[in-house]
């Protein structure tokens, strides 16, 4: 076993990229020594920023000794092979939400990691929101009585702004549009909350947005424990994020402020709790503590390689938050409600 | 035509008949001249507060030359009868919302009532809060710009007082629980906002009740403006109604203190909205002014009965309101996503 921070490498050096790299900065438990793009100008780039190597192409990357792990931030489609690659060379994985943009690449991702022996950590961050690691907690102590319902939403309005040369303007790469970008972050959390889906019901519509995907979500969903769930999320609109849990004994508000989605050193700032006891219709705060949803995932991954420990968040969990968007597209597409278990099983 | 208040005489004298009743004291514009409940106790104390006469029999309300028009708040299951009876009497008919518990019941009210060319107004209170009419007014002026979707929700814990002598324990007289008791309120209201339904899917769940009813719904609306809409509503947690709105220049987030719903005099000062604009995350408060949903719509009736004028919420209104609760019960049922006017239009 090493001593010292991890050692990782970023992978497709976008905005997501500098997201996470700004959160590894913080940290004593991870350190970026190495780099890739197929753009020579952003490695150089990224490397002159965060002080580590330029690989001049993936594979000397993934024969640096040195590299422990890589952190993949390549397009949805673009997961599987950099993944299966770095498995093969004994690398661990960090790979951003969501695990793949298809089942059966999840499916290849999970089972490639796994013969390999290397974790393989999927950063569905929203649940490390302090809010939502709250919410579990005041449920987990009986806070809300027997769970009801919950209600959620994750929009922005980012379709708007989507050109052809973008791989998230395409139905085959991103195929759901605001379901696979944002409401995959609910499908982990209520997941996290609820456990596991039973059904799953859906429209989507394209509305506004000049690229092929659907830009108007919302999907239901019946939970194995009985409780009834919604996920909307549009991709024209305002930037929006809430979790409203209902219980017989209380009900949760939770909302944070999109604006700072990608400041996650200071989202649990800009978020804010209510709670509303049974007989009453006062919503009271409920102060939140402060934490960093993407330096915690990323030290958690540092931990699972140092520890030999399974992420919180790894292969299983993220194909179940995937099987809900594709599960969602289905019922749409169909008019149907779709049983979970046909589509997590089905590739 | 008469001069003077209009004078009505309420019919099932329960919980709303007061709330109506308390709404027509502060108005000029109505008078209770009588009333009628099968209950004699229950005549004779709704008599001596409200200082009108107690007819011994329904006949004897219909035959009482004075009284020009009936407000029928029986339960919904009991709504054909009275106002087909008052309708042949030349009475004009005001009833709570729903108009009905079928399909073929509304129908057949509204038939009445336009055969024998008497006024048919529906209590479909909730479109008449001051948020709900301001929200239509900035909708109107273009201050939202095109809209993408809203989400409403109407909950409380009521199912869970019910007991087998309540006609609300049964699927027969009260059909979807908290969809024909509470959601049909938002139905009605998305009408009101955004046109008429393409099509409706929904799940239901009885989970606490320890009536025959389903006490969690969730139910999806696609208009054939081409937005979505969600209508939460449960009939097990604390209570709760909102409608949020959700435009491509701003979202509008009206929130209502349900403690107060049955307090109409004063429920709009119980009441919030804010607004969030392109680009911003600040929810910005808007000042709602102070109406009376009940006062108004009963004064309406008024005016329509002197005026001879169609009511805002008449037969067909409410009737498209009722076919969502209808079509929502079918999709839960089926598992399919019905199309709205196979129902509107099947019985």
């Amino acid at each position: 076993m090493a001593d010292g921070p991890v050692r990782v490498a970023s992978v497709g050096l976008g905005r997501w990229a500098k997201t996470l790299a700004d959160s590894i900065i913080k940290s004593d438990r991870l350190k970026i020594v190495s780099c890739y793009s197929r753009s020579e100008k952003n490695r150089e780039a990224f490397s002159g920023q965060y002080g580590c190597r330029a690989a001049k192409s993936y594979e000397e990357l993934l024969k640096d000794p040195e590299v422990e792990g890589v952190l993949i931030t390549t397009p949805n489609n673009a997961h599987t092979t950099p993944i299966l690659e770095a498995a093969a060379h004994g690398k661990h994985v960090y790979v951003d939400k969501p695990i793949a943009h298809t089942m059966s690449d999840a499916l290849a991702i999970d089972r490639g990691c796994r013969e390999a022996g290397v974790t393989l950590a999927v950063g569905h961050s929203a649940r490390r929101l302090k809010g939502n690691r709250q919410i579990k907690e005041i449920i987990d102590q009986g806070g809300l009585g027997k769970l009801v319902m919950a209600e959620c939403n994750f929009s922005n309005d980012r379709s708007l702004e989507l050109t052809p040369d973008k791989w998230r303007w395409y139905r085959d790469g991103s195929p759901g549009g605001p379901l696979i970008q944002l409401a995959v972050h609910h499908a982990d959390n209520l997941h996290y909350l609820f456990g596991p889906v039973k059904t799953v019901t859906a429209m989507a519509k394209r509305l506004y947005t000049p690229a092929e995907i659907e830009d108007v979500t919302m999907t239901l969903l019946e939970m194995e424990s009985g409780q009834l769930c919604y996920i909307g999320s549009n991709w024209t609109s305002q930037g929006t994020y809430y979790t409203y849990i209902y219980g017989m004994d209380a009900n949760l508000y939770f909302t944070v402020d999109f604006n700072f989605w990608s400041r996650s050193d200071v989202v649990d700032q800009h978020s804010h709790m209510e709670i509303q006891h049974r007989g009453s219709s006062e919503h009271k705060p409920i102060p939140l503590s402060q934490g960093d949803m993407s330096r915690e995932q990323l030290e958690e991954f540092a931990d699972c390689i140092r520890k030999k420990r399974q992420p919180e968040v790894g292969g299983p969990e993220a194909i179940a938050a995937l099987a809900v968007v594709h599960a969602a597209i289905r019922s749409a597409e169909t008019g149907r409600t779709v049983v979970f278990k046909e589509v997590l099983e089905a590739t």
